[in-house]
Formats: C-alpha cells, structure tokens, sequence
C-alpha cells in the first residue's frame, strides 16, 4: 500500500488531481490510500493559514504528495511560493527537481523547425539551494538609499548530489548524454563549484557523454535546436526559467509534469503539474488533466511501480496522438479515457 | 567630429567592425573620427593585458565605443567577461544595455506562429548591478565542506534610473508599454524592490501601458507571442537570458545588436553584436555583419545622429527583405550593399 498525501489546491487544481487520481486508481487498482489536505489559497484566506506545523508534520508520514495547483491572484506574491511550495521542498529535502519535456506526436509545438517525437529531454533542477535559499534582506526601506540583496548559496554537497542523480538518469537513458547549464564566466564562484562537481561526477561515467552552455546560450539553443538535449543539469533559477522555454517548445505548460524528489526516500517526493491555478478556466471542466496524470506517472516511477508509470505515459501518448485539433477537450471525459487505456 | 574607440576584438570581431564602420563613413562621410584598441584574446595571449589602466582612460575621452567581439575558447571562463566587458560596462556606469529585437521581413524565425514585421520589441537590461556586481566568493574550496556564493545588490539609485529609461523610450514608441520582468515570488526583497520603483515611476507615465511578469513566464511568453512585447525592462541577469531568447525568435544572434549605455553621456557609451568572436568562420568573410551595423546604428542615435541611424537601419531592412534565400553571403559585399544604401 502506498500512502498519497493529496493537495488539490485552487482554482482547476482539484479538477486536474481528480482526474490523475481515477488514473491511478486504474491502473494499480487498491495499491494507493490518498488523503486529502486542504492547502492553497483558498485556506489561506479562509484561515490564515498556510502550511501549520502540524500538517507539515502529517505530511512527513506518507510516501508521496501529489499536488494540484496553488495560488491564486489575491494572495501577495511570496506567501504561498514561500510559505508551502518552496517550504516543501526545503523541508523535506528535494533537492532534484525533475521537468521532462516531450514534443509528443500529435502536438504542435510552436517551433517550425522541430517535428513531434524529436524532443525528449529531461532538465534535473537543483531544487533545495541557489538563489532560493532566501538569504536576502533590505535596508533603508522607502527611501533613496534602499539597497536589497539575494544570495545564492551553493554547497558542494548540494550540488554535488543533484549531479550524480543527473548521471545516474541519463545513464539509463537512450543517448546518455548530460548538459551542465551555469555562467561560468560571470557567476564564477558558484559556476566553478559546479564546473568542478561536475568533472568529478563525469569522470565517474565515462560512458556519459558531457557538454557545457552558459545560461543564456542554452536559453537560445532551446528554442532553435531543443533536439540536442537529453538530460540538462542546472541551478534553482536557471532551471526555473529553462524549464518553461523547455515546456514552451513543447506545447505549452499545460502538458509539462514536474516532480520535487527526495531520491533516497527519506523524506516525501512532490509531484505537481508546472502549470498554475488557472482560475479564469476554473470550474468549468475545460483544463487539460495531461500534466497533472504525468506528474502522476513520475510519481508511481519514484515508488517503484515502473510499469504502472510506462502504462499511464503510454496512455497520454495515445491521448494526444488521438486528440481531433480543435475539438475542446472535457477535463473528466480525458480522465475516463486515460484511466480506461491505462488499465489496459 | 565625433570621436569613435574601435575595439575590433577576436574572429569574426575585425571582419563585422570593418562593415559597420563602412556603412557609417558612407552615411556621415567625415563626421568620425576613429581611433583602433588592440584588446581582445589575442592581446590578452600576446602580452597577459586585458584591460591597462592607460587604455581605460584613453578609452574615456572618446564620444563612444564600436566592439567587434572579444574571446576565444583558449581564454579561461571569467577572464576577459570581467577583465574587459564588464569592466567596461561598470567603469562607464553603463547602466542601461539596450537590445532591440525585430522580426525583419525577410527573415524566417523559428516560430511557425510568428510573421515576419510582428516581433519589435526592445529589453532594457540593467547593466551595472544585480548577480554581475562580482560580489561572491568561496570557502574550503576543492573540500567536500566547500560553499560557494554569488551576490545580488540592487540600488534603488540603480534600479529606479534603468525603470526611467524605460519609460522614456517606451513615450517614445507607438505602443507605450513597458513590461517589468523579475521574480518577485522568491526574489522578494530585491523583486520588492523593482516593483515599488516600478511602480512609482509608472504613476509618472500615465500614458504608457504597464504589466508585470515573473521571468519563467516571460521565458516562455517570449516563445509563444513575443508579439506582445513592446518595452521590456529587467535587471541583468535576466535580461542576459531574456535577450538571447528574443535574438533566438528573431532570427538568431547574428542579428542582434545591443548598446551598452550610459544615457547622461558623462561616460562612453559602447555598442557590439551579441554574437561572440566565432573563431570557426573567423577569416573566411562568411560571418554577417548586420549586428555590427545595427550596433552602429545605435551608437548614431545615442550620438544624437538619428537620421543617420534611420537610413542604416532602413538599408538593413532592405538587405534583409532582399536576401534569396540559401545563397550564401560574403561579409564584405553585405557591407558594400548596406554603404550604398545608408549613403542614399
Ligand atoms: C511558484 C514558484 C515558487 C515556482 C518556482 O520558482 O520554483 C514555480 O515557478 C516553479 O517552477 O515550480
Ligand atoms: C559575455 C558575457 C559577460 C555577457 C553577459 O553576460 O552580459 C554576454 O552574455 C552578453 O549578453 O553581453
């Protein structure tokens, strides 16, 4: 039995976590128990709350937390990202933040140069360091003399792991090849910790195939030729902002999957949908559940269940391959038919 | 007279700067006057110089500065971005780097959503703080204990003149709208503070447009309708990112010019292709010298040359509009044809 904490959220969170859990319990009948936490804005504003210590604590219990959407435009920016997104990643240790990106057939992508099926990449995101560490602070508030700053910290640990579970996942793919994004030339501190890590690491694999990119070049050479990447290692930020150009080239972020894990298991891994709340689609049944059932699948691969993983990816494979263009799609009818296919 | 520092700089560097100085002999036959500084990768080989302090102040009695393009992968990471560009950048107090991003007529982008004449849009990145102040350092290096940081400081001083910069150009173009570009939801104090200056200025500029996105968005907006763009101002490192990606949408950096400038004039201003020194086709007259030239086209208009701006800019529109296509080019003939044209 595997234990799911569930965060619906806001706005079509619920709507798109319902569907990924029909999947679920379609294709592993009986193996998940899920319970349901109430988090997000909506409990924010009824309660003030936003992640008490005692569900935090709860939350430490299960094996995996599958989360919806959070958010919401009338909560100030930083409450919710801080105070229960970025505090769950801390707390539980996330450090890898893993964003696949696929041109799957049948979509289309907003590149004239690139064909379905020939992207396949996944961008592991150091997820517990960096600039989102949160040491920063101000002075002279309101005045001309206001100076604020943002550290980011860097420790070898943290970087160190999150590129060998880079390695160790682009050894167990197809081309094997891994791309370290930093700025080096600028950020040369922090890029020659990375730079040096990352050599180590290589030298490890020699069967892994390696390349570097500053930051800003990788951002141009995902949109010109995202066919030459298949594993790309990069900081917090830097991944923040390369996995959207990455889900842009792919058809949008509302079919990119993301999962915060914790590798070794000590704590609970995240699973999430990269797209946000949507509330002007909210409860209307229009939101596309595809990268909430990803993110599902991600999950079920980081508990062990890899051919209930394959089965659900092969079922949003068939889905969009199938999907008639222009027809707008029902958030439940794409439920049914993924939970039916992946059932088998 | 004015009076013009020519780095030419490494590759490709000499072949573009010869194009662009070219075209504007041609445009303003007698009006430069233009001195040659030997730095670069070569120099830096030669004699272990990247930027003497003789060279510095001899560079400061110029009006501006026309740069090629410096580096070569033989140069350590670091050595001339800070021995040189960025010593330049923050020598001169050239805080605003502006980077103008159209999709010429002529010219096939990589977005199939995208026409040709939809995409104008320009970034006005701060140049002289954020991540690129060089405030970081390490502690038990090449220890498993080893931290690494990199520092963000940003002046209200800094900030609120690159926000009025903004603003002036944006009264100054036909959509009025300028889009702040942070990440506010992490950032917070530094993102706090962009957004108050921003919004204080904008209460000054009531007739220009105002919208606010976090840099992932942007990212990705950048891809699926950069048409939405008009002005965009961001702090430096993301505007390092962004702008690679507005030149990867709209043709490519072999099109992209950038000013880096100090709008009082109490200092040079300096104007380079984004494009690096492109050891590869250095010497073969291969390379395109139209960045170099938009370059010199915006070190005209800061010159307060703008005619003259606006006839190179129209012979590059023209050359673009009528280049057949998989012909290749010869740098030298482009630059003749642009000379022609520019001098009416
Ligand atoms: C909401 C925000 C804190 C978050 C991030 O910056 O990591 C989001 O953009 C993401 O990519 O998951
Ligand atoms: C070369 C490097 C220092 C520079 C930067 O990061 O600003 C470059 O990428 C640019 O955009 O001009």
């Amino acid at each position: 039995m595997a234990r799911i904490a569930v965060v619906a959220g806001d706005g079509i969170g619920p709507e798109v976590v319902a569907q990924a859990r029909k999947v679920v319990d379609a294709v592993l009948p009986g193996v998940v128990e899920a319970t349901e936490y109430d988090l997000g804005a909506a409990r924010y504003h009824r309660t003030g709350e936003v992640l008490p210590d005692s569900v935090l604590t709860e939350l430490a219990g299960h094996d995996a937390i599958l989360l919806g959407a959070v958010g919401d435009p009338t909560v100030p920016p930083g409450v919710l990202e801080r105070g229960l997104l970025l505090k769950l990643r801390f707390a539980f240790d996330q450090y890898v933040n893993l964003r696949p990106s696929r041109l799957w057939p049948g979509v289309t992508g907003p590149l004239a140069t690139v064909k379905p099926g020939e992207v396949d990449l996944v961008v592991v995101r150091e997820g517990t360091e960096g600039l989102y560490a949160g040491a920063g602070g101000s002075l002279h508030r309101d005045t001309p003399a206001e100076v604020a700053t943002e550290e980011s910290l860097n420790t070898r640990h943290g970087v160190e792991r999150v590129i060998r579970d880079a390695f160790a996942r682009a050894g167990r793919r197809e081309r094997r090849k891994v791309t370290l994004v930093h700025k080096t030339n600028v950020l040369t501190h922090a890029g020659s910790l990375w730079a040096r890590a990352f050599a180590a690491v290589a030298a490890e694999h020699p069967d892994v195939t390696t390349e570097y990119q500053h930051v800003d070049a990788a951002a141009m050479f995902l949109v010109t030729q995202p066919q030459r990447y298949d594993v790309v290692v990069t900081d917090n930020l830097f991944g923040d902002i390369l996995t959207d150009i990455a889900a842009a080239v792919t058809g949008g972020i509302g079919l990119a999957a993301s999962g915060c894990i914790n590798p070794e298991g000590r704590y609970p891994s995240m699973f999430e949908p990269v797209h946000g709340s949507a509330p002007d689609i909210a409860g209307k049944g229009l939101a596309d559940p595809v990268a909430a059932v990803l993110s599902a699948a991600l999950l079920l691969e980081q508990l062990g269940h890899s051919d209930a993983a394959n089965r659900v990816t092969e079922a949003v494979a068939s889905e969009l391959a199938n999907r008639a263009p222009g027809v707008p799609l029902r958030t439940d009818e794409v439920g049914d038919r993924l939970a039916e296919y992946a059932a088998g």
